[in-house]
């Protein structure tokens, strides 16, 4: 939608210079930028381009201001201040309004102001939706779960296991809330199932990605800090607990029991293994395999960066017997000492 | 739901010493029970917690049922008995019962006695659905699917590809069974399809978790054996072979034509490649990389521990020479040798 | 269906020896043949089986022809030919024609010749769908979206964000399409969304594996060109582009603003970090870690093969510590050339 750069230094706290009546109606990079686009720079490396841009406005600090041929708008991060204006182009608009024909509520429900809820969505008894949540097509919402103020629900969630979400939580397409955690005992040879009886609770502003599932607890609850963002395809098993503002790339899996402190940031395809707890701010590279607690904050890796694949092959074999290695290497040691 | 020591004493085998008509409604761990509830122990580790609990009721083995100081029911094995008990007090509980007014049946489909078909939830031509079955809101049944007795769909799950499920199977949300295999033939630079002309045939008594998949065979059937038990976001592609009780953690990846041998362990984020076969009672540890057979039953690992990361840059720089380091190491040796 | 081995030559160009009016109905392998069966051949391996086999007709290059007891038809690549051939025995059948009286259309929606709308499908305002395509059941199509001809999506897909198909797409259930990127902005210790609004611009001939991810651009499209492969739950991320006829095997992790080349072959499980480069024609073999780009074309590979467990504490113990025994290793030849 149209919006004027007058709007964005309310919403962004920046001093514009140029013309605050000026609109944009999209954003950009600086090279493909036209009069109604907006865009920013936080990279001296793109100087050229912001000499060269035809764009509406641009977002930048003071030190770049001089070299924008365009209305700028300064600010000390722009690509926060792009972050705000930018939701206000792109806000996020229901595809319907209200409890649509086709969608089934359960008895005691507790729908909020301005609920929305869109086609094919099931929401069974006593299910408790706080003011101006949407909750979209074919989404499912299970008794007794209780979801907060302008949550978004997209398309296709299910919600279950009494789970209780905080305010401003978006749930992209696929995700799964409150499935039964993977918990079994042994009898024999076979499996008993142990009912998982905890809910999945997790806080305001969390976003969790396209596919991504979190299981519900066993007897305690899986707990999802406030402001926590995850990416696509993430597992979060039972009984974990996440800390405030911990943010979780794609295809991460975090087995059961494992406590993540708050402000870490988990790379994508990261595996951490039951019951190990990671300190706050602790920061873990794409693919890093955690097999114990970190209890020191820090940053750690484990991925095993590709290889040609001749050499790889080589390469492995001599780590199938690294031990004998540095066994001969320490023996080698010791005598080359002793002459 | 309310559940009588004596109930618990029928399902557990268990001996009990207390009062059988205590009723519990709740499961707890020892430190927040109250009369409501039911815990159990399994390690003495938790001694203290015991003798201090005020739960209704404690699950325990002989040795520790004098320092309980309330319900004692004695066990073998508490978690199972535990799991027996637990699922007394939480029955699963259908969203509806019957044929809800907005599921869609195909033509020629047979349902048993007291089948539940859940709100939006489509069942396609000639589909078989055993007595006591529940397919939840929003699921897919495919034409010519057979799904065994007391099987749960939970929702939004997809059954196609002429699948067969046993009996007391449990599917979890997002989960899908007899999608197409990943088979391409070569034309040039294209890929052409290959049909997927095989089943899914899931024997009784199994689980996958939420947002798996299980892909259809190319000519013959995928098959999972009876028992096994899988977690979520695992793939299983076409034409595998999974024995039973084996059980898979969450986010492992099992390539096509793989064979799993029975009572196998899994664990979470493990890549097996294809072709490759598991010998029965085989344990792999978290993000194990299976590239060739394993021949023997045996525990194997291969996830590389996290590093503090600046040391992982060195060390995986050494690493990418590994073989130079053993041909100079053997260089060394054979002259110390001749010394 | 029954289709006559005319009809295989017509599609495959190959050259039958025996009968053309005989029928198939179904694929096999040689040894469970019947006369209803068509089989393959391309490996010498099963030449016993070939000249044993009661098939239908089997297909197979020249120099096995005389090997062949029943009819048979010869062609330069017999699985090539097999794949278009059973491609006629197995045809699409779509589970309902026309709009299904439970799916619902918004408001200007363009739907061409013959499309298909299956119960419970929802497609939102000013969407374009393209002649003889299927949507399948509970299939989501957001605004604006455009879809080409002939494509299927099979059942619970999700395809938002304004994306455009190009034709002959295949979308397996439980796929999603244009899901927002993973973009955030640091404010102090929280993180502020950054709105996503590029596309996702599928080309033709593509198809995407269940429950798999394609997020749509920050800025720029999220591009995936024609002839693409993409197995189960793979997780393609904002901004990648993907060049045609690549292929990549269930469970990859594709993270942000990543550039694959054409005719690339990516293995199961890979994983390659944001804003890197893979040339063209590069093959990855499973489990895979890229964390840097990969500008030559070639074979490349990081997983770490299994180990008995034992040995593997062992060796990744003395991994972590690589780089000092290098030193140590170093310090040795250094005397040993001296002497």
């Amino acid at each position: 939608v149209a919006v004027t750069l007058a709007d964005i230094v309310a919403i962004t706290g920046g001093k514009l210079l140029g013309n605050e009546h000026h609109c944009v109606t999209e954003v950009s990079d600086l090279d493909n930028a036209n009069a109604d686009s907006l865009c920013f720079i936080s990279d001296r490396v793109l100087l050229e381009q912001l000499r060269n841009t035809t764009a509406g406005a641009v977002i930048l600090t003071e030190d770049l201001s001089a070299d924008c041929p365009v209305n700028a708008i300064i600010v000390d991060n722009p690509q926060l201040a792009y972050a705000r204006a930018a939701s206000l182009i792109y806000p996020f608009t229901p595809s319907s309004n209200g409890i649509h024909e086709t969608a089934i509520l359960g008895s005691n429900c507790q729908l909020g102001q301005n609920v929305t809820v869109a086609a094919h969505a099931v929401i069974h008894d006593s299910a408790v939706i706080g003011d101006e949540s949407y909750i979209g097509p074919s989404c499912l919402v299970g008794a007794d779960v209780t979801i907060g103020k302008r949550c978004r629900l997209l398309g296709n969630v299910t919600v279950d296991g009494r789970s209780t979400i905080g305010d401003d939580v978006t749930l992209h397409p696929g995700v799964i809330i409150g499935s039964d955690g993977f918990g079994f005992a042994r009898d024999g040879e076979e499996w008993v199932k142990i009912p998982q009886a905890g809910r999945v609770v997790l806080g305001s502003n969390v976003d969790i990605g396209a596919n991504s599932t979190v299981d519900r607890g066993t007897i305690h609850d899986t707990v999802i800090g406030n402001g926590v963002k995850i990416d696509n395809q993430v597992h979060v098993a039972h009984n974990v607990r996440i800390g405030a503002n911990t943010i979780i790339a794609g295809c991460a899996g975090i087995a059961g029991s494992v406590t993540i402190g708050k402000n870490c940031m988990i790379g994508g395809g990261v595996g951490i293994v039951d019951h190990v707890t990671i300190a706050d701010g602790t920061v873990l590279s794409a693919m890093t395999f955690v097999s114990s607690s970190l209890k020191q904050a820090g940053f750690y890796s484990s991925g095993m960066p590709a290889q040609e694949n001749r050499q790889w092959r080589k390469n492995m074999i001599r780590l199938a017997r690294l031990d004998d290695m540095a066994r001969d290497l320490k023996k080698l040691l010791s005598g080359f000492r002793k002459e």
